[in-house]
Parts: C-alpha cells; sequence; structure tokens
C-alpha cells in the first residue's frame, strides 16, 4: 500500500483549529464531523465544536489519529506540527496560507522550518497554502466540495497547486458532467509534491486520466522518471509562459516557474503528458480521454447539421496536424438513399435539417469505412425545433456506443447551442458513455493526443 | 432610408410555402401568423393555415405585399420569385436550400437565374438557404427565434452565412446574457451581400458592435471600401484558413473562401474589424466592446481571487502584446490597510480566500491609479461559500459601474466555476453594465482590440 493512502482514505482525522463560524474551514470542519469519518475537533479554548467534544491539542485526544487537517494562522502551524509529530500523526494536510509565497523573510523561514521537520520525522504533509484532497469515491474530503449535491463519480483524477481553484475545478465539472476520481491541492509542497502524486495515481485503480495545474517542478529528475514509467494520460496546464507570469508565480506559491523552454521539451518527449492553454481545454480533453478508446489513426470524419461549424472544423484539423477523412464511395452512397438531393455527400458531412433523418445511417456509414479512425459530430441544432420534435437520440446514440466499442473508434459530440440543448444532449449522451463538450478545438486536439497517446503506449 | 429596411420592417409579409406541419418553416408561420405583422400565407392546394385563409399565389393577395419569405422547394423557388416580382413585392427572402452549395449544375444555374432576376427587377433578395432575419426592437423575424421566452434586447447586430447558426447564435446568446439588436443569416447572397448590411448597420442607431461570420466575400473592392466608413466595431470569424476548409465552404453556400493572407491583410489594415478564432470568442468579445469605455492604454490590472487564473492571464497579456500595469506604491499602501499580511500585493492583486474584505478598497485603488488603463476582475468562488456568506456584490459593482463611467477604464469579470456562480454573477453584473464571460484568454483580447480600436477611431 502505497503511504499516500492515509490522505484518500484516513482511519481518523483530527481538525486543528476546527470552525464553528462561516470562515474558512467551516464547510470542511461541518461536513467531517458529520460524516462517517471518525474526526476530533481541535480548538484552543472551545470546550465543542458544533456539538462534538472539542481538544485543546491534538496530544489530548485519547485514540490515534491518522491524519490532521490545520487550519490555524499561519504563526501558529509550525506549534501544531510539532505536536502532530509527536503525536505520531502519519499525514498532515495543512491548508493555512502565508508562507513562502509572502516573500516575507520570517515567513519563508518559517514553511523551510516545517520543511525540515518534516524531512527529519518522516510524517507526510501536504501544503501549506492548499485545500487538500478530495476522494470521490469513498467521499472523504477537506475541502468545500458539497457531497450533499450530485456529484459524478469517475476516473479522472486533479492534482492542483492552488486551493481555491481545487474546489472551483469539481464545481465547474459538475455541470460539464466530468466524473472526477480523486482531487488534490498541493500549495507549496514542502513535502508531498506532484512527483510523489503521480506514482499515487499511476498504481491507483480507480484513476484513468491525469490532469494537472502546474506552477513548477521542484524535483526535475524525478519528475522526468515518474514521467517515464506512466502508462496513464497526463493533461496538463503549465503556467509562466512569459516572464511576467513567471514573477508572479513566485508570488503566489513560492514556486520557481523554471525555463517555458525546458518545459515543452519534456511534454514533447514524453507523449504521457499534453499541454494545453487553460482549464477547460484541459478538462474538455480529459472527458474524452477518459471514456472514448484510442483512435489508431489521424484520420477524422465530421458529421453535422451546421455547414459552417464543419467547416470550421476542417481549419482545426489542419493545424492539429490530422487528416480530414476521404471517404470511400460505397459511404456516400449509403448515405445519399436517405439523403435529400442538396445534402452536400463528403467529408464534412453536412446534414442540414435533414440530420434527424440521415444521421442513423450516415454514422453506420462513417463507422464502417476504414478510411475512418475518429468521428466528430458536431450537434448544433436550435432549441425549438429540438423541442418540437421530441427526437429522443436512443437510437443513434446506442450506434455510437456500440460501433466505438467493437471498432475502437473514438467519438465525440461537441454541441453549440442553448443551455437546453446542450443540458439535454450531455445528459443523453452520458448514459451511452459519449463524451460532449462545447469546443469543437478541444475536441480536434483530444484525437490528436489520443492518437500520439495511443503510439506511445504501442512504443514502450 | 436605406432600402433594406423592408426587411427589418416589413409593413406586409406573404409566407409562399406557409407550412402548418411540424417542419421547416412551421415556426416562422405559427409565429408571423399570430403577430402584429400583417401575413398572408401562401400555399398551393391549401383553403387555411392555421385557420387564417391561404392565397394559391402571392398574385392573388388583394393588398399590396411587402416582404415575401419563400420557403417552397428548390425546384420551385424560381416561379414564386417571377410571382414575387409581378406582385412588385420589395423584398425576398429565400430560405430554401438546395442551389450553387449542391454543386449540381441544374441548380447552380437556377441560383444564377434568380441572381439575373434580381439585377433585373430591382427586387432586393436575401438567400437562398438561409433564414433571413430577426429584428430584436420590433420582434419581427423570419427564423425560429422564439419571442415568447425572454430575450434580452442590446446593440450588437450579427451577419451570418449560415442558417443554422443563425439561430443557435440567438439561443446561446440568451444564456450569456448577451443583447441583440439585429441578426441577419445571408446564405449563398444572389443579391444582398455582407456589403450591404455592414452599410445598413453603420447606420443603425440600435447597433453599436456587428459580429459576423463570413466564408467569403463576392465584392472585394465594395468591402474595402465600406470598411473605410466604418465607424463600429466588426468582430468577424472568417473560415477558411487551410485548403481543406476552402474546399468545404464551396459545398455549403458556393463561396469561393478567397485567399486566407489577403484577408488578414485587409483585417490588419482596417482596425475597425477584428478576426477572431471561432463564435464564442466572437460573442464574448461583442459583449465587452457593447457595454464598456475603450481603453485608452495598454495597462492591465488584475485582480482576482485565485492566484494560479492572474497568473494564466499574465501569459495571455504577455501573448497579446498588452502590459501588465505597473501599480503605484500608494496604491499598494491603500489595499495594505485591509488586506491579511499574506495577500500578494503587486499585479496580479491575489486576494485569496479575503477577497470579500478587501475587494472594495482594492478596486477604487486600481481605478485611481493613473498607470491602470483597463481591470480584470478574475471571478473564481466556490458555491458553497459564496451561497453561505450571502455577499451581494451590489457595492463593489457599483463602485465599478461608477468609476468606469467617470474614468473611461473598462472593467470586465472574468468568471470560471459552477453554474450557480456564474449566473448569480452574470445576472447581478447584468445591472451595472459588466460584462462576464468565462473566458480570462479572450478578456483580454478584448482589451487589445478595443485599444487598437480606440486609436483606430482618433486616426480617422
Amino acid at each position: 500500500m502505497n503511504e499516500l493512502n492515509i490522505f484518500f482514505e484516513p482511519k481518523s482525522i483530527a481538525i486543528i483549529g476546527a470552525s464553528e463560524t462561516l470562515k474558512f474551514g467551516f464547510p470542511t470542519t461541518q461536513y467531517l464531523l458529520n460524516s462517517k469519518f471518525k474526526t476530533y475537533p481541535v480548538h484552543l479554548y472551545k470546550e465543542t465544536i458544533l456539538g462534538h467534544k472539542a481538544y485543546k491539542n491534538v496530544k489530548d485526544i485519547p485514540e490515534p489519529v491518522e491524519l490532521a487537517i490545520i487550519l490555524v494562522k499561519n504563526d501558529n502551524v509550525l506549534g501544531a506540527v510539532k505536536d502532530c509529530i509527536e503525536k505520531k500523526v502519519k499525514g498532515i494536510i495543512i491548508e493555512t496560507a502565508g508562507f513562502a509565497e509572502t516573500n516575507i523573510d520570517k515567513y519563508v523561514k518559517l514553511q523551510k522550518q516545517i520543511e525540515n521537520l518534516a524531512k527529519k520525522s518522516g510524517v507526510r504533509i501536504i501544503g501549506p497554502n492548499c485545500v487538500g484532497i478530495t476522494n470521490f469515491y469513498n467521499k472523504f474530503t477537506s475541502t468545500e466540495v458539497d457531497f450533499n449535491e450530485p456529484i459524478l463519480v469517475g476516473n479522472i483524477s486533479i492534482i492542483a497547486q492552488s486551493g481555491v481553484l481545487g474546489n472551483v475545478f469539481i464545481d465547474w465539472g459538475m455541470s460539464q458532467k466530468i466524473g472526477f476520481s480523486k482531487s488534490i491541492t498541493l500549495g507549496n509542497k514542502v513535502d508531498v509534491d506532484e512527483v510523489d502524486l503521480l506514482e499515487y495515481l499511476q498504481e491507483d485503480k480507480n484513476t484513468k486520466v491525469i490532469t494537472m495545474y502546474l506552477e513548477g517542478v521542484k524535483r526535475g529528475k524525478e519528475f522526468i522518471n515518474v514521467l517515464k514509467k506512466m502508462t496513464k494520460p497526463i493533461i496538463v496546464v503549465k503556467n509562466g509562459k512569459s516572464d511576467i507570469s513567471a514573477r508572479a508565480i513566485q508570488s503566489h506559491t513560492g514556486s520557481i516557474a523554471g525555463n517555458n523552454e525546458i518545459y515543452d521539451a519534456i511534454f514533447r518527449q514524453f507523449n504521457c503528458i499534453f499541454r494545453v492553454n487553460d482549464f477547460y481545454e484541459m478538462f474538455n480533453i480529459a472527458k474524452i480521454f477518459s471514456v472514448q478508446p484510442l483512435p489508431n489513426g489521424k484520420n477524422v470524419a465530421i458529421i453535422t447539421g451546421s455547414g459552417s461549424l464543419g467547416i470550421l472544423a476542417c481549419d482545426y484539423i489542419n493545424h492539429e496536424g490530422l487528416n480530414l477523412a476521404k471517404l470511400e464511395k460505397n459511404t456516400i452512397d449509403q448515405i445519399k438513399e436517405y439523403a435529400p438531393n442538396w445534402v452536400s455527400l463528403k467529408n464534412p458531412v453536412d446534414l442540414g435539417p435533414s440530420q434527424f433523418i440521415t444521421l442513423e445511417p450516415a454514422l453506420r456509414a462513417l463507422y464502417a469505412d476504414p478510411n475512418v479512425d475518429s468521428i466528430l459530430f458536431i450537434f448544433t441544432v436550435p432549441k425549438n425545433p429540438l423541442k418540437n420534435f421530441g427526437y429522443s437520440f436512443k437510437k443513434p446514440f446506442g450506434i455510437i456506443k456500440n460501433l466505438t466499442e467493437k471498432l475502437n473508434k473514438p467519438c465525440v459530440i461537441s454541441c453549440f447551442g442553448s443551455r437546453w440543448v446542450f443540458d439535454f444532449i450531455i445528459n443523453t449522451a452520458l448514459k451511452y458513455n459519449i463524451p460532449v463538450v462545447p469546443s469543437i478545438k478541444d475536441s480536434i486536439k483530444a484525437f490528436k493526443m489520443m492518437y500520439e497517446f495511443n503510439q506511445y503506449l504501442k512504443s514502450l
């Protein structure tokens, strides 16, 4: 068992600086005290916290504590860490901010002292300046994720440096029907870092795709070594492309951004890690990776009701170095049987307003075409006709699911339209494991990365 | 009065091929027959359409008809156009598809005949292969826009080539609180084209910003001439960057994509027209243009609760050739009074979890700083604390509105988060004329384009 497991499945928890008023740390306190996880609140002077007996010090807790969550203010963190070590706590999450990222001498030193304590004692520390962990499988969290709301459990894990974002990722992901597995925010990384977590997630059976927000890597050599061992795709946003952002990183988590070109070179060398530009891209691409097979070639077929968006997709295919699949005559003839005389019968297949009649035979024909490696279905229908026609999509989505599994050809739906249409399609497609994303560009980028990742796996 | 006005404020309308069954054209028929617009249905054999007396031919209508909407199938369109000309109709919208875009000789010729009829008779024709017009001010529409739903009226007009997209733009725009003025889909452009419409919209008092989806320009010289006269910004998606997309354009609306480099050169020469990559970008940027003043310089201040996103913004600022504003000592001192010791007090101003305390003084200080030309407020807060704290944003948004108007410094809120948070912020900000967009990149691009547009206006 990986020793980081205590962070994801702690047997007992102390919350040091537990809060019963509406401030940072309150939602975590409230959630854990009312959860199945054995949790002890620690507070300097309160007798109880939310009705639970509070302890003045972690050392006063009569049972063993496996994991401590520290929320006290920065000046008091070092003392709390020392207490935890005496108590033989195995893991500590320090959520408190105000350390190396302030660039204030006193707090930079304070962080260094905590780092040294971790090294000497062997206790594992996540943070400071983070919100810690969420495990979507057992519903353990040290963050503000609300498990009372419907949460989709899946196979995408997140490594984020920043605390705020860790929570917001989950919030946003839910609106996009993204299923998460584990989320970790690392903060200033006095001990546990992305190298540890990549190793952990590589072994984790509930993680298929890793997303990562990175400001800087501290252990460059180890980072490269772990990349060599990865057989799961990592989609990464690495900030700090410019001097001004590199300086901003220093005052955010105290990290050194490092040379942008070196990172790019590393990412190019290992085709298990893919750099993207923002978080929308990161999660859209991860979502596609997480539920679709890897394509065996670069030939993309496009099927759409909007000629304009089909054309836009061509520009992206060209930009990514993929090919617009050349359809066989047989494929076109099969679609022709069902289509009105004015439908454009080449790739992109523009079904126009006839898409509800032509979609099913067109999908069958495209899957069967040996020149097609992946299929992008650009769905753009105004709300009114879709509502009026009452078309259920069960049949075409069933075709997509079956043929994708049978033939190993990934399919993505890119949907541009009203919120009603988007929600209707994403909720329907979810049952068939078909990823729906708003962006055509991201869909095509995903095909490119999935093709490269497939080649990478074959080369291992 | 511009003669195109009959398309936007028709005094009487004939729907040729009116439909009372659930097919293309039905929503338009249903809407117009039950609207304040005097509308006559025309149908080959039906006596009535949705309870209204139907005419066999447009010529049978006893009153003058100003605008005809043609929905009959492609083989019957030429005859309908001839009838309209005999009836002395002033404008025709041909929605039917199946002409030059099919690349079938017969239909290419048919389109040419319609084009010649327009030239000879002087009747103005929009289409074929489009959905025509929506005027959000008087609620006239030949499309499937649903005026029974809440629709935001504003000052952004849309010129689109493609029919489907015209409708979807409106659908999507509503979810983003985008206020539209007029929308026009042009299709194959036998007569009315983007040159006519740019002239029209330049004069239109309800249009401040023009968005345009373009596959190709037929009248290059006239296009350049009209650009020379424009004093309104045009945000354009021009497809056809690659050979494969140029070929796809030919079979979509029969247009010639033209040389991509020539378009880029034109767009670079006239800083009233700005090329963007997709429709999300187009509308996000148009929204910012539509409600915010133009910045006088390139110095951007960033204020955020998420250090990570602040850093990401730095990379975009650098990429767009803008500057991260250097804050005056006085500005920083003013914020310092309110901020905890660990807050990062430079640009980007990272307020962290203290943003609800620090936001108002920080905004005041940033507006007052003479080195700041525009302000990007990156809003990223998890749903739970926002819901729990019950913070109304009335005070900071009031500050933004007042100081933006007083000092001519644009402010944009870029919001990444749950749908609840996004909706809360976008609805609240709407009352203060503050644009909210999901994308940081688009916000910064808008600052760049607005600065360039300001320089352009000054140079005229």
